[in-house]
């Protein structure tokens, strides 16, 4: 059964301005909304049930669910398996690495009514090198490369700016095992040329950087950031030779490139927001839970594990946090909730009748190639200004207009209107190609 | 980039047989394990990572995925529409709805760093309330259907029989608004069609019956069953005249027919186990929480809300349940992993290389219109004969064996294993259009 998607069946909040200060729980005024907080919120993406805690409504989770397929396909095209592990983890897991005091209050408990205590996972290293050594696999399935994408949870002092510091959020993890260290080192190449596939896909400026792993106990540690000082909490220097960057964390009071030896690392003017962060963890966590494959000589050893992590809440906010403008959301084009918004005039008006007639032939005409990313806005009482408006606070990248001019009998035209802020004028005939051959799907 | 999906690149844990009886965590050892958690453990479906939490490895996840993707199809074209809410959800609410005391110790509950107290939901309608009373529709924007498919948390006294009674667990939960209390029905009505649609198409034995809304406040009540022995909780009964079902829970003593007023109910002999549960809620959590739309003399008014339930980790196991035999599993076809399995020859036998060839051919050619859903098993070490119980215990329902006949010049005939436990010999020319036929991609 064709299913027109319309905007009037669509769960939308009532428009409304958000003040751009909201108090915080401590009763502290001065936490500035950010833009994408604001702007998300405005238009029905998202909605704050509690400080630090958000409902995806339709349109944020048709664009979160894109986010996840492009990540999916990145990491399936290159052998990585989709699992799902339980966000509660028993709280032993986190003792014996010694986590449950580093990471103290930041981790959230709870005990069970028969007294278990367990952990809401913030991350799954624990819980993966567990269930790794239970595998008892042979070299001969190795490496491993294993990820999930499931909600994690954090203890936040301060949730702010939305979905980029929430306590509930929706992360990838992926976690890859390996024979020996050589052979991680090449996994840790390999993942991080998806990684800059992905990023470049999103097409938002993002840069990589040395990152401190501490925390993990990583030998190398690399964070993927994007620039913004409205949000950014991170600082980050280049070296003037090599160009590698560094997170400022890292570099301390020596100032001298550690990757070239030749030049000097100088800190960069803009903020930066973590989005992404990778490690090469060793056998950190292998060694304490015994994480063990079966060797060429048939002996058990540990295995050489890495992590890659994604932060998808938070990436999905980032991104429209630097694309966007004061008014109007901008998405990475492939992951607009819908990639065609479809506008009629006003009920009532004389061209109403026969300008609806021909939108829904021509959403009839390209659902067959797009499914169901158009969407046509049919609200009753809205003017086609008023409606265009709309669409371009959601952030729709093509917007068709038919107005009073599309019904002509005589050189009938049709207003498209591009994320570049392009206005176009067609004839009905050609709009089909045009939308189809901007989403190549001829 | 085409990728094959090989077997021998699948994370399966190390095939091993599960005793039937397992102790749980009272040190009790006449817990049964149920077939379904033996046989989707043993096939390396799902993994138990403590008692009542389980992963559901890549082949589970798959299934899954699946389930809930035909379950999107049927809501979303009814018009419901889908959202996330956080999992974490202000105790307060519980409270306002007197939850918190009715359901105890089955809420799993914690404090924040700050002493705000959240419980880890089994169930959203206090947020779903509390959302919708926040939205101030009009009355022009109803119905509303929204539906999420998340992690649910139980606190289970004796979390048993796998998937079927875990602590955390995948549910699809449904809340529809209505404007009063006759489209409610009608909603309840139509989403009812929807139910028996999608359980229609898993194909799965299935009844409905009257259940009781007690706990939930409910004036109608319907639950969904499979009839099972072997893991069945509930005892069901039928009206001797007009068929109609109920649970014994809600006749009580009084055996004759509330429906037609009559015959009398008789109890099946079978018992049975609760996969979905629907619910006319009327006003009773609107009221509460002020869940209100405008009406057309624009004044406030309660919503009258319905909710409709489908356990889907438990519905997975139990059609597991239902469909298996003691050494195999049987899938709804629809959601198996994957429709097709290709069986090589052991690597080192002189059919091996020309015989792997041809399974190559044909995986490249059937992929163009079953994208991932074919598998082929290249295990070394293995025979055709191992791979065959392989490839049955995990149920996949088109398994295909390129075995020594398969490279005959004259003749050559490949071996086809269906569900019906039917074995058919094709020339391997026609494969590919039985596939595609069996499987409706002509």
């Amino acid at each position: 059964m064709l299913r027109r998607n319309y905007v009037s069946r669509l769960l939308l909040p009532q428009p409304r301005i958000i003040p751009h200060n909201l108090e915080n729980q401590n009763g502290d005024k001065d936490t500035r909304l950010s833009l994408s907080h604001r702007l998300l919120t405005e238009a029905g993406y998202i909605h704050q049930e509690t400080q630090g805690y958000f409902t995806l409504l339709p349109l944020g989770l048709r664009s979160l669910s894109k986010l996840e397929n492009l990540l999916d396909q990145n990491l399936q095209s290159v052998g990585c398996q989709r699992l799902r592990m339980p966000s509660l983890t028993p709280s032993s897991y986190w003792e014996r690495s010694h986590r449950k005091s580093e990471m103290g209050p930041e981790l959230m408990s709870l005990k069970n009514r028969r007294g278990k205590e367990f952990v809401l996972a913030p991350t799954h290293e624990e819980a993966l090198s567990q269930f790794f050594s239970s595998l008892r696999l042979s070299y001969k399935s190795m490496p491993l490369y294993v990820y999930q994408i499931t909600n994690k949870y954090r203890d936040e002092l301060n949730p702010k700016f939305g979905l980029l510091r929430a306590n509930e959020f929706l992360m990838k993890d992926l976690y890859t095992f390996d024979v020996d260290q050589a052979c991680a080192k090449e996994t840790y190449k390999n993942m991080s040329v998806v990684y800059e596939r992905f990023f470049s896909q999103l097409n938002v400026p993002f840069l990589r950087a040395v990152g401190s792993g501490a925390s993990m106990g990583s030998s190398a540690s690399h964070e993927y950031h994007f620039l913004t000082d409205a949000v950014g909490q991170d600082k980050i220097g280049t070296c003037n030779s090599c160009e590698q960057k560094f997170n400022m964390e890292v570099v301390e009071n020596n100032y001298s490139c550690p990757e070239c030896l030749n030049g000097t690392i100088e800190p960069l003017s803009q903020k930066a927001i973590e989005v992404a962060h990778t490690f090469h963890l060793g056998n950190k966590y292998s060694s304490v839970f015994n994480s063990d494959f079966m060797n060429k000589n048939a002996k058990m050893e540990h295995a050489e594990m890495c992590c890659f992590g994604i932060g998808l809440s938070r990436l999905l906010s980032a991104s429209v946090e630097i694309l966007s403008n004061e008014s109007f959301i901008r998405w990475p084009e492939t992951i607009a909730p819908y990639k065609v918004y479809l506008i009629t005039p006003k009920k009532g008006s004389k061209e109403f009748n026969d300008a609806v007639c021909k939108v829904h032939h021509l959403y009839d005409d390209v659902l067959k190639y797009m499914s169901s990313d158009v969407l046509i806005d049919d609200t009753e009482n809205k003017t086609i200004g008023a409606k265009l408006r709309y669409a371009k606070k959601i952030g729709i990248p093509l917007i068709i207009v038919f107005g009073k001019d599309s019904i002509k009998s005589v050189d009938p035209l049709v207003e498209i209107h591009t994320y570049k802020d392009q206005v176009l004028k067609l004839h009905p005939s050609s709009i089909k190609d045009f939308v189809l051959q901007m989403y190549d799907k001829v």
